[in-house]
């Protein structure tokens, strides 16, 4: 997770909406050590620092050999980017291949609350 | 329905949305014996476990040479599935291929009441 | 209308909707005498009783030679379903291919007021 | 504008929504002289009256030779169509075709007050 | 900036909704000096007056070879054109395409205050 | 088929291709009373007269209400075709929606021989 | 096989083709017991009978609870159609949905050899 | 035709192909006075000179109230197009619109015999 | 390569094709070190043996962490293959996802010579 | 063009073929001095040198701000690319973004003749 760079947001004073889809992600299975591929979609308000687009790409890389399940690895990306840039809003989604006939999707969220 | 397995939820404290789909579903019509094909598609907030994968697939497995209505097949999956895990919210949608130029989609929804 | 047959809702305690789609749904236009072409959409929550599917493909057959505009039959769909099966709420939407490089869609509603 | 033809409305005690899409609108760019091509959507809740599909593409030939903006045109036909069937709402879309790497939509709305 | 061009409203008394998509945006990344593809989409309620679409495409062009990132330029869009045509309300989304796999998406929203 | 009338080939010196999608044909299935639905393409080379296109829709009118199977359908529009206009060449494609969880297709070719 | 069916070709001299497509055919996997699923295609030409689609439909369903490969599927059904209907040619098309990340297709023909 | 400007062919010596789409092209039916759409394109091998695409595109604008049948106008494309630049193959193609659920192609073709 | 599995050609005297597509395949570019996608298509027409699925979803996985070019991991695949099941002929084509926006496909081929 | 870098054929022996696909090529029009926007795509079968990926991507970056037309620039990248690695044969496809409503498709092949 040190990997995570980010830079200063250049419209602190506005509320909008940075999305980024890495289209070829990779983890493996833990159960049965074969590799799983997903999409996954990170979208998220920033608060004062925004996520380096390349730094985040090479983060990712770090489950490539990483046997995780499918909702751990969602929950896991979502703790570690809002601990890196503590955005107002963010939303992780993971969108996983098919496996034995069938294909899932895990969305999980994430809201500052007031003062934190 | 022995056949469900679970495990524990990774991130019990955050709701956050789970979905599964079976694409290649097929259960037997009760009134011609011909094969019905489905999407099936299940949505869910876990509370404390969570329906592990492999299982279903085997679950789903039983319907195969079952005769049963699409409406009731729908709702047997949703009582089904709540019974096995408990969760916050579920939603079962069963997508239903051409017969005699007719496509059918049944949509059945849970939410566990505060106290449950 | 009486070809309309129907079985009992078996989740009466619980709301879901059920939606059916004739892909194939002709009728005559009553001004030219040419055929209409249509895709209609059904979809309903019951309420005690569902509609039975092969009887509703031959309800649809009855249009096939009479001469009724778009907005007439939509409505009268909705208004022979509802009164056989009396749901809860009940949406049909018609989808009527081109005529003179236009192309229409009617939907029309129905809820059941409390008491009825 | 005198060719827009109507009919009364075949169930006027219930709300539904009509649709009507025509493909193959085109009008003059008034600063080029260039002919603009656009789909043009038209969709409403008649009140006492609806518009004759017919005599609708009629009304839409008066514009192929006439110099108009995209954002004007939109308003007239609101107007023009609103006056003639004087509907509950009306919602015009018009989606214009590519210009220099751009393409258009403009979308217009009309509800009818109470009394009116 | 100067080359924005705008002409009134012509229903200034209603409000409606006008939606541009440029499908080639090009800007050049800050860090490598290479190219950045967009599709950029700006949809706005005009108040008083309107963005004149030819001046709007050239006025695109002054970014060709601007080195300027994702989340700035989505932003100084905003605000340019906010500044030229006051609207009600501006919504600018910029879509770019993939690199390293991964592609973004970067919505950013205005609303005049009342009073302004 | 008196129905179908003809026009002068306009280049009768150059060979060249007609295509005619009728999107929308309708016909009964002669054992179950049922009706079929087709999209029918007649694709031709025209010798000295071409097939006149609203004719040619009224001719397929003749098979709304006749009971005939897929590959004899094919065959007799085919057969009517070609001794109406006699082309140099004819295809006739026919296209079928689903039954039963099967659909089908038909071409049938005519090639004028040398002499005829 | 004894459920196929056929009928006299209506136009035996002429050269035509026809193709049914089974959407729905689903098998069993002969190593793991699991079910399989794959759209099957027949393309024939045929001599002197063709395959009844209604029949040809009942056929399929054997295949429902038979362990067997794709490639030993995809040979069996050409030559039981084959023998049954004795065409000028016939290909026999498999398309297999996923299985741990992999899509199959098998394509096996056949052609009558003069003096057959 | 006079709008038709050409430039000498950039590699005279190489046989390439160059293809324009225009796809909103526009006239008028000769019998109804209704108007048609449709995509035309334009394949060709040039010899010693090339379509300029401006002037091309202006040519088109002639047809724009001018009565014509789908049959006429494309063959009329070709003749003027090879005798402005001279080709050493080309291929027009006209595709046209639905009328009365009826789309239609046209396809013609022109290859300069040597010595030409 | 010794992962790939065989079983004995169920129709031996008849050509007929088999394709497989692997949709998840990872290697690694041996220049960045950074992960690259692509779907990886054999096809072939097996002489006495052909290949196992399941096998050959584990031979893939060898390339997982290797580093090797495009054109390489081709060509070596269609070695593999071909050296264990001898076919009479194999096409390999990989698709690669976007790198600096650019994607690419490689397709090699092999045929079984007379007396081979 | 002195950017074009290039490896050795790994599998000299076999013809095989190489497409690289560019989304985002990008010159000017010589007249009007407007971006043009193409997908360009590169397809060859090498001899004994391949082009290398990544300095194909900074070769077409020269033409980001080169005045030229269509058809010279798909004629030049071809010319480029021939002279560099001396391929067996070699196609360039540009396929260009719409402008007053038409877009456009240049194809450029070369084959290397024997003995060269």
């Amino acid at each position: 997770m040190e990997r995570l760079e980010t830079f200063p947001n250049p419209s602190p004073g506005r509320r909008f909406v940075i999305t980024h889809v890495l289209h070829e992600f990779t983890s493996v299975c833990p159960l049965t050590g074969l590799p799983d591929f997903a999409k996954v979609t990170i979208s998220y308000i920033p608060d004062e620092i925004c996520l380096e687009l390349k730094a985040l790409k090479y983060y990712f890389l770090e489950f490539r050999n990483m046997g995780i399940f499918y909702e751990a690895v969602t929950n896991k990306i979502l703790d570690d980017l809002v601990e890196r840039c503590s955005p107002l809003e963010m939303r992780i989604t993971t969108d996983w291949g098919m496996r034995g006939g069938m294909s899932s999707v895990i969305v999980a969220d994430y809201v500052k609350l007031q003062g934190q």
